[in-house]
């Protein structure tokens, strides 16, 4: 009897588990306050709301929820989908008819990734991605062997550049422009403006994502960029920050030019999104829950940005005048995130385990860039921590800063 | 302004839209008789559990069951599913120790043929499949470009030297022992041995799919190939069957060679399967529901294949005298699927919109095949029509095929 000839694709090669997963595993400690978390806050889920539209829809039309569905999504879900991109866009002053064909609901906007990596790249295709960008869908990409390329970025989004000396056969510039993962940062109207014009230029397809937008803390964010030219991009929306992660639901927003070769990349991939789920989510949207419920996860998530960002004056005083040996931090004006830097010569992969010693856990930074990361960045997550925990967690980064700092 | 460049990847060409989806849409008239449908019958979904299920898991855990979740799927679930998997093949003879840790939580077990694909099939790589198969599973292969190569088969399953003749340096046969789709065929105890042996003989590695195992009408199916040889198989299941396919949940137990991969590839796809759905079909499951449930499909599907075969046997009563005049047909012993094959000449795709006319429509066979398909094949499902639709339908198909021939 020979044994059993596995033979992996080379492809499998490539594909390593999250760094930041392996990294996570000394945090997995009880009583660390963690900023390590992706997750967003529990108290923010709808549950009666959920539990009301469970009977419903089970009440309403068990066999239709129950069953096998389009691979495109349920229609009345893309009809309101539809309907709110084009709301908002208009109301930030960029009119998008959008229109519900051209939407495919996805097992979560982390399968969008999945399914535009499929149909877009080829083995060795150039990808353009933010510096620093969302590690998922790097390794959402990778299984299709992409040469993904950096664009350097500031606080206002991709620096164009950079991107016209790079764009030249790139497949997409992958880019998140609303309260960005990891850094927190935005683009502004004019960078928008700048990138759709050099994208137009260039012919560079974009691929927006798109999942924190609804999270802004003062005024919404300018229009989408694919609403500038909805023949130019692919745009990905999901309802786990606003509603629930666990239900994995998404959606994407395609042109006519790739529409059909993503519907049958999903079909493939899983046939369709859960049907039950689908009308859970229209359920509980319609009329109009989300202007309701979204702005109480606004004011939570301020109130702990806010938190944040006092704790961490008051703790890093001279942050301003010698941000070389203090750390210094942005001002996100949405999402779950802020991001960080360490003085000069600090690593924060070293002062991982150290902070979780004096009792708190933070994402290291440099997981997040494509090529070379920044050693000094660290990601923290204001959201889930409350605001006592926020002031104690910092003051534990502090102190192990200062430690550090001393050996 | 130039115009986006769309550049599609290569293996975009290769993706087409289900050719059954095409041909069915002359079927989407009111009033039609379907035998077409893959779905199982909405009378057996499992309603009232699912509402207390949905009630107690968002009373008892709404945080756990709407947050992000692990990638491998709800610890309890696995555990769930490794003891039935166990328990089954125990009594089906051979004993199956299936480690929680080797199961993972899919999007229904479409997704397990999309991640298997990815990490097991390079460009051109080799991949074994019968003849015919199931088409959901070579449109998941396809993106990653593999030569899909047909394996002779007959109502027993896989021709063993002709498997025997194409193994080389293939990297798995795709195979669905149990009332298969499309043929609704099963294995015998006798081949599962040979191919088991044939198997470890050229180190072979079994991808076997189980959709349908536990539809069984009259004694349960041997026990699974990758119960007589764990670390040479992937065993794929699904909850599409037996409770509903509208939750896409399904599972796969792979070996320690492959999981890790696996794992990676499920995390890059959609990052873990609903939380919530898995909670769901936890709570329907536990406590033995499965053993008061199935019986009650079992025996619904049952009485609908007993209407066809006697209705099959009133309108074609020289199937067995003269089988090159007559439509014939095969006698499933569970599942979905009946597979008939016209009288020689006659062509399935042909009579299809004729059938339609009389009223009744079914899926040509010729599709399933990967490479020449018999064209006289067709697949008729038993599940969702009523008995007295049945017996109309197969009417309606007598007077087709008459026309037909009289034509």
């Amino acid at each position: 009897m020979t044994s059993t000839h596995w033979t992996l694709a080379e492809r499998a090669a490539k594909m390593n588990p999250s760094v930041i997963r392996e990294i996570l595993k000394v945090t997995e400690r009880p009583g660390i306050i963690s900023f390590a978390g992706g997750l967003p806050s529990s108290k923010t889920f709808p549950v009666a709301e959920f539990e009301a539209a469970c009977a419903k829809v089970l009440k309403d039309d068990p066999a239709g929820a129950l069953q096998y569905a389009a691979s495109e999504g349920y229609g009345p879900l893309r009809e309101l989908v539809a309907q709110q991109l084009g709301a908002q866009s208009a109301a930030a002053g960029v009119p998008w008819k959008v229109d519900p064909n051209q939407i495919l609901i996805t097992t979560g906007s982390q399968q969008g990734l999945d399914l535009v990596a499929k149909i877009l790249i080829d083995a060795r295709s150039k990808v353009l991605v933010e510096s620093p960008t969302y590690l998922g869908a790097v390794m959402a990409f990778t299984p299709m062997e992409p040469n993904v390329v950096s664009v350097a970025s500031d606080e206002d989004g991709v620096d164009i550049a950079d991107l016209a000396s790079k764009s030249d056969g790139a497949r997409f510039l992958y880019v998140l422009p609303n309260f960005q993962n990891p850094t927190g940062r935005s683009m502004n109207e004019a960078r928008r403006a700048a990138l759709s014009a050099e994208a137009a230029r260039s012919g560079l397809p974009l691929m927006e994502d798109n999942p924190y937008g609804d999270l802004w803390f003062d005024q919404a964010p300018p229009a989408p960029l694919t609403a500038r030219n909805p023949e130019g991009g692919i745009y990905l929306g999901s309802f786990s920050k606003v509603l629930a992660p666990g239900l994995r639901m998404g959606f994407m927003v395609a042109p006519k030019a790739v529409y059909p070769k993503l519907l049958q990349a999903k079909q493939a991939a899983d046939l369709h999104s859960p049907s039950f789920n689908q009308r859970l989510i229209f359920e509980v949207m319609q009329g109009g829950f989300l202007d309701r419920h979204v702005p109480t996860i606004r004011s939570l998530y301020k109130a702990q940005r806010d938190a944040m960002l006092e704790a961490l004056a008051q703790h890093f005083p001279n942050a301003q005048s010698s941000p070389d040996t203090s750390l210094t931090w942005n001002t996100p004006a949405g999402g779950m995130f802020l991001w960080a830097r360490l003085p000069a010569g600090m690593n924060a992969v070293d002062l991982l385990p150290h902070a979780v010693d004096k009792g708190v856990a933070f994402v290291p930074g440099a997981p997040f860039y494509a090529d070379h990361g920044d050693p000094r960045t660290m990601r923290l997550s204001f959201v889930t921590p409350s605001v006592e925990e926020i002031h104690r967690g910092v003051a534990a980064l502090a102190a192990a800063i200062q430690y550090q700092q001393g050996a």
